[in-house]
């Protein structure tokens, strides 16, 4: 059997592209936060994520699922349930992706003086332009 | 002045969002990697992320510049030269990407066995109900 290369995300054609877009998509990276902190049923997940639609929930965690990163049960109750929660490779990965997204939501605010300093010199610099 | 509600990437319109984006985007991810290993020029840096386009580039570095990530230095040299490196708070939320990334990178032949079970498990089933 072949060994195969490392992976490398720089490599256009590497398989590990297309995880870490499954990982890094807006709603993989809130349904692996939602459920890092309890396992959902799917209307309860839909009301958790905000904005997320009904198809675009299915499919991401149709994503996540073939990857290993969520377990899918189906109880065969009237009316059906249907809850999701993350395996242990998910729980592995979803720890890396809740660091990612905790920095974004504490450090928020250095980001918004960044933007505000840049668009401020960036209007400076038209206006000088302008004047000259 | 008013206090502005914690960052929450739950709430639709958290402009978290915006920042999550431009991190996790497809050459997002990899321009801050890159600039994590080193400073590099706009064509030097288009060669190490395989497959990005010119325009794609430009977009992904403007962005981050705008948000802080990424420091822009043109020289008034003849030809013009550019470079681009991270800033200190570049630095420290590409330290959480690239433990994202390393972890995709080293944990891949996990997931494609991961999808390969999945697929089979859905093969079998299809397979099964066409014998039925």
């Amino acid at each position: 059997m072949s060994k195969l290369p490392p992976a490398d995300l720089f490599q256009a054609q590497c398989p590990s592209r297309g995880v870490m877009e499954h990982l890094t998509s807006r709603w993989g990276v809130l349904v692996l936060i939602a459920l890092r902190e309890q396992m959902h049923r799917f209307s309860a997940l839909r009301r958790r994520v905000g904005g997320v639609s009904e198809k675009m929930l299915a499919q991401t965690l149709a994503a996540l699922e073939r990857d290993g990163f969520v377990l899918r049960t189906a109880y065969a109750e009237v009316p059906p349930r249907v809850e999701y929660r993350l395996t242990p490779l998910g729980e592995e990965v979803a720890e890396h992706v809740a660091a990612l997204a905790g920095w974004i939501e504490q450090h928020l605010p250095r980001v918004q003086r960044a933007r505000a300093a840049h668009d401020a010199r960036v209007t400076g610099g038209s206006r000088q332009r302008a004047l000259a």
